[in-house]
């Protein structure tokens, strides 16, 4: 019998009505012959809860402490989810992270799975129960409760998967699946019927947000075949495998965006490989996340670096910047708001090498200027102004054929 | 270095703003040169809150999976603690019931402790970390998680106290001690210094509310010292102990009460040791708690039988009684509501025989009927009207000298 992992985010818990929900989605897969574990994670509002009460007690909380109270938001679902099932004459148990047997390294508010003990939730599926596991949570070697950090429930849910052999691993969420863009925005965005690790890991990391990237890079390791599709619409969602037929002329399968980017420059910085390094560990260490990095020669010895930030971490960047200004020897920073950041997303543009002039011609049209540029194998992002932002999305959008009245070509 | 064992109940913890008040309490102790563990229980109306949660799902819900969701209260409460802890420079350290080593039996709702392993709280004491423990909670052999059933907290503390070798367990509440009557009712009520163990237990049985009886009893068999004194006022409690200097010429210690009481009949009961066990176990069985049993002779082989229950059990009472009529083969039933519970508690007692005659006579000049007695060698009670209930107590505490004027004499 073939065992299926669903997952379902806050959203999809968020009232003791949509666990109802949840429930008759449990149900209809056991209904399909298939043994069910279910990951989920906590209601709604109940972790905002629970950082403010922290907040109340302590002005920086330790992680450990963190871990511990959070861990709660999930368990309370577990529990409250089982009962729904067996009110409705499902056998269920719920089980928390240590219970599930998921193992995680020593490390707070960011941990790492290392191992999974499957024995007692096969056992329990062995016995016909639908088994529910807390999302998000693990436990160290010596007994302390850890969690996965941000996306944790779909990374415990790929991970799952993964160890119990799984057919597949479904992701529930408030969205119908993966568009080609962000449909509030871009009105001809549509649905993917499926898309590949990769694909997904560069939306993911733009920005796409419907999947953690870790829980992608999980399911392209282990070769997992996911799902991602909507609690409350019945269709079926995207579906992310190794092997995606390319639709027909659809080099670009996404166009992701995402505003609030800062750009800082450094300028006459000694140009050393040593001096770069230490720029960046120094930024590293004070958990300052860089994007995109362009450094411009400017003479023998001097060169100007720039480098993309979230707005939110201008002023502690500058900070940091500034206290080691005698260690980096720059001579002056700038820094650059309002900028955003477009993306163009898909396997088929290693092989068809004219679909960065194409976007760049694209985002001149569309009278942006690209102040950042930043490519791989899959993707080509630049960064430009916020207020070009969605026309330029749009416009790339239509330039690469990814609208509406497409959908027939995908396979 | 001793060790002292603290509890904070559940309105102790209610706020952010009394946890910092816990804290201080804590941080005293550790002045004071203390090794401290700290119990809690779920924060003033967490429980509720997830009760109701719990009923919205499912009429009647799993014992298990409402341990599973219950037991997140403390969980919540001990990472708050031990932030706010942390916060004022102390280090601390949170541990959940099966962290802390609270082995129990696989008794959902109800279980009780069969051993502590105290290891790991061991080597976190030793290095000057505050350890604090989620009351109220444990875990089974095979990794269940458990829950102690009411009171739960004070039996962990007390639990943990006698598995540590502590010196002391202090059982922070809402009152200041334990008095000589309910003060709320009986204006002279004063505060005791010192109370056995025994006639604590009574105390507790009769709904003197301060402390579990299952608590009471661990302290009494590892002859643990127990102080029961409040988190809000800096006033010493009342010590609960083996050896109490009985105060001159006071035998009676306490006297207590509690209303909605019923009263069942049994009339024309085969007389029968066989049937009166399987009427209290039938009632047993559907978790019916009875208190006061009376069994009058009728004739050669006939007997009517009275028992006392809460008014909140009477339906059910009566709907188990009819259900098992053929089996019992009574004549019929009869109930009267409205009673109450009067009773005097002292170890003296045993070695004063007037003390049970006295008592009627108070209840007498009272002016109430005595329904039904009950007896122990420290205790005696009287189901009553609950109209005079109040009146009753206020006279047998003024004719057992127990009055505030009376302080002086303890010791």
């Amino acid at each position: 019998m073939g065992i299926i992992v669903q997952k379902f985010g806050g959203t999809s818990v968020a009232t003791t009505e949509r666990i109802q929900n949840v429930r008759n989605r449990v149900m209809e897969e056991v209904q399909n012959g298939k043994q069910v574990v279910v990951v989920v994670s906590a209601m709604g509002k109940t972790t905002d809860h629970l950082v403010s009460l922290a907040k109340e007690l302590s002005t920086n909380p330790s992680k450990r402490e963190m871990d511990m109270l959070l861990t709660t938001g999930e368990q309370v679902t577990i529990s409250l989810l089982s009962m729904a099932l067996q009110e409705a004459g499902q056998p269920a148990v719920s089980l928390t992270g240590w219970q599930a047997g998921i193992q995680t390294e020593k490390v707070f508010s960011n941990a790492r799975i290392i191992d999974i003990q499957t024995d007692r939730i096969q056992k329990l599926l062995e016995s016909n129960q639908v088994v529910i596991v807390a999302g998000f949570q693990g436990v160290s070697e010596d007994g302390e409760i850890t969690t996965l950090g941000r996306g944790g429930s779909d990374t415990t849910a790929v991970a799952l998967a993964a160890a119990l052999g799984a057919e597949r691993c479904d992701i529930y969420t408030d969205v119908t699946g993966v568009f080609t863009s962000d449909p509030r925005f871009v009105k001809e965005a549509r649905k993917l019927e499926s898309i590949s690790y990769d694909e997904m890991l560069e939306l993911a990391h733009l920005g796409a947000g419907v999947l953690h990237p870790r829980a992608v890079e999980f399911a392209k390791n282990y070769q997992m075949p996911l799902e991602v599709r909507s609690s409350m619409e019945p269709e079926r969602g995207t579906r992310l495998e190794e092997e995606v037929q390319l639709e027909k002329g659809l080099v670009v399968r996404g166009v992701a965006f995402e505003g609030d980017v800062t750009r800082i420059t450094l300028f006459g910085l000694p140009k050393s490989q040593a001096k770069l390094s230490k720029v960046f560990s120094r930024l590293a260490e004070n958990h300052i996340n860089i994007d995109i990095i362009i450094q411009a020669l400017t003479g023998e010895s001097k060169s100007n670096l720039s480098f993309s930030i979230m707005d939110q971490d201008i002023e502690h960047t500058l900070s940091v910047l500034e206290q080691f200004k005698d260690e980096f020897e720059y001579d002056k920073v700038e820094s650059e708001t309002g900028l955003a950041k477009v993306s163009i997303v898909g396997s088929g543009m290693v092989s068809n090498p004219g679909v960065a002039a194409k976007m760049f011609e694209v985002l001149e049209a569309a009278d942006a200027t690209i102040k950042m540029v930043s490519t791989s194998e899959i993707k080509v992002s630049a960064v430009i102004e916020q207020e070009k932002m969605l026309s330029s999305a749009r416009a790339l959008h239509e330039a690469f054929d990814l609208q509406e009245k497409s959908a027939s070509l995908v396979k």
